[in-house]
């Protein structure tokens, strides 16, 4: 079951506020995915996630078919029952892992070959196989197997890779429709920083018409006026009425500029990983706790912050607790910093749905939210 | 304000349950406390302590006298308000540190000269500056410094450090008497394994008059029969009116049996250092979490526990968590051990009020506890 309702739309930039209603759990869009690699959100259990008011997170489908092993996820009852997780999962297909992370890969249009950044070991994957992996992990939500790129490349280069993405899309609908399935299948749009190919990619996957569409490929170092514009483009050709996911972002600041170019959900290992080095966001920027500015600073991390963090402890607690590796700080932090998320796409929603966005955006920029 | 009552003794044994009040936290004892070395639980945030219903941890002068340093505590309002710990605190005084860490140390009958393990820096500490650091950390249960001596040794080194103990216990009073201070002091019995020294140090320290009384320098690689009979020697000499505390110990068998010979606190580093290597407590014994055994174990750590973890993941999951590094691991099995160690305390309590103990001892080595 998957559902997408627009329920607002701002008359200035055209940014939208919708709720994803998938498997009877409702979604609040725009909103921003914690990422849990392996079936964790790092440092926080479920319930911390809950208390934040997140619904979904996402996992991804490479690391978990290496560990701990789709058999063993499939016999627990699937990745909810699995983890404890009782709202939305999402995961991601593994190809942007295999790019990134695999000590070793070959492309062809059958499928992925790789070897685990774990063990060495050789791995082949198909579009089908990936399909089915995601299925037995049973998240609520999934990504296809696409070809990604670095950015820039070669057009030609580009072109090959979108039509291998473009035709592994088709074999994933076509396999995900031969299942019987509580996943749903988004599309991802490819095509490198080539309008030319990110409108083809647009076309042939609306074409087969899936549950919502990522825009992949971006985000991976490239300027970010390339970023938001190669966005902007793509979501003025997407449909209106289906959610539009862009994959591996990301800041505050580029979700603000992504949304108000027509994205509706994010995903990104920022918020967690700069909490786990001792950054924290605060309105105008981060902070770096482990400073020996707060060494005596009884403040909390953020002033009138309601998070866990923020009601119970102070900055010179949490700096303590990471220059003594104690576990505890790096939580502290990942909560604050989830939480600012989550309040940051809730203010961001509502000025929305008031069509006060340029509000919202003058405020952030002036270092107020 | 400090204050112990008796409630029960058990008429096989004379096994004691009591309460003490310290600064308004009741503790019923026996008592196990947890170690937070660095004024932090490893892996655990103050409410889940408080979810498991522990009213006292144990902190290290030593350890927070080097990091974050004395001065930052004090500046921050103690070590209840730095920590947001609203329940007792109870500070080691960093003899056994000094004596097990440091790199370097000179006892001198003047106090401990000793070089940092952290940094190396050289320091000197006193009966009289250890009370005053322990004053401003603000504990509500503080221990003077004392000499540590490995087991066994010669009856003559342990004579000697037994003196200067006894000499350090009477500076320790005298200067905590002299300070307007809501801490409470114990006085620590020494004298290694030799009965006779034992005896002076309990003739000697006792008549001084503390807030209650720490066997130390047990457990340290002697015999279990060798500690468990110089616990019950020593018990039997001190006043019945005071809480006991064996410092360091230990293990739920290690507990129950000095818990039979007459000791009333405890604190070891054991149940949250082997969560933390995954090694969980189930009646009966361990269970290593890391087991290939339990990889796809739907049932949690015990069956029948209502630990957080037992209620909310499988052993299947918290290996998972354990293979991939994952922080929510180490702070499931964390849960679990100090969960199952306050249940154990607490059972054991109750068969002492109804005078019941021989059951509750035959339950634990029949693995039923």
């Amino acid at each position: 079951m998957f559902e997408f309702k627009l329920i607002g739309e701002d008359s200035k930039y055209g940014a939208r506020a919708g709720i994803i209603i998938v498997n009877g759990i409702e979604i609040k869009t725009p909103v921003f995915m914690p990422v849990g690699t392996y079936a964790a959100v790092k440092t926080v259990s479920p319930h911390e996630l809950y208390d934040i008011d997140i619904n979904i997170i996402l996992g991804n489908a490479y690391h978990l078919y290496l560990r701990p092993g789709v058999e063993i996820i499939e016999k627990m009852g699937g990745i909810h029952r699995f983890t404890g997780w009782k709202r939305a999962f999402l995961t991601d297909s593994g190809g942007f892992q295999i790019f990134s992370l695999a000590q070793f890969r070959k492309i062809s249009r059958e499928g992925a070959e790789f070897k685990s950044h774990i063990d060495g070991s050789k791995h082949f994957l198909t579009p089908e196989s990936v399909i089915n992996i995601e299925h037995k992990i049973g998240a609520d939500i999934i990504m296809p197997l696409d070809v990604c790129t670095t950015i820039p490349i070669d057009y030609k280069i580009a072109e090959n890779a979108l039509t291998t993405t473009i035709e592994w899309a088709r074999r994933s609908k076509k396999e995900w429709e031969s299942l019987n399935t509580h996943t749903n299948l988004f599309g991802i749009i490819q095509g490198n920083i080539y309008k030319e190919l990110r409108k083809r990619a647009v076309e042939e996957i609306v074409q087969m018409d899936f549950s919502g569409y990522s825009v992949g490929g971006l985000s991976v170092g490239e300027e970010r006026a390339v970023m938001y514009d190669l966005t902007n483009f793509v979501t003025s050709l997407l449909p209106k009425h289906k959610p539009r996911y862009l994959m591996g972002v990301g800041a505050p600041g580029d979700i603000l500029e992504s949304v108000i170019r027509g994205i509706d959900m994010f995903d990104s290992v920022m918020p967690t990983r700069n909490a786990r080095n001792a950054s924290v966001f605060i309105p105008g920027g981060t902070l770096s706790i482990k400073n020996s500015g707060f060494k005596d600073d009884s403040q909390p991390i953020q002033e009138g912050c309601e998070c866990y963090s923020c009601r119970n402890f102070s900055r010179a607690y949490i700096r303590h607790l990471f220059n003594t590796r104690e576990i505890l700080g790096y939580r502290l932090t990942t909560i604050h910093n989830l939480f600012y998320m989550a309040k940051f796409m809730e203010k961001l929603r509502n000025s929305i749905i008031s069509d006060n966005v340029e509000d919202f955006k003058k405020s952030y920029y002036d270092g107020l939210i």
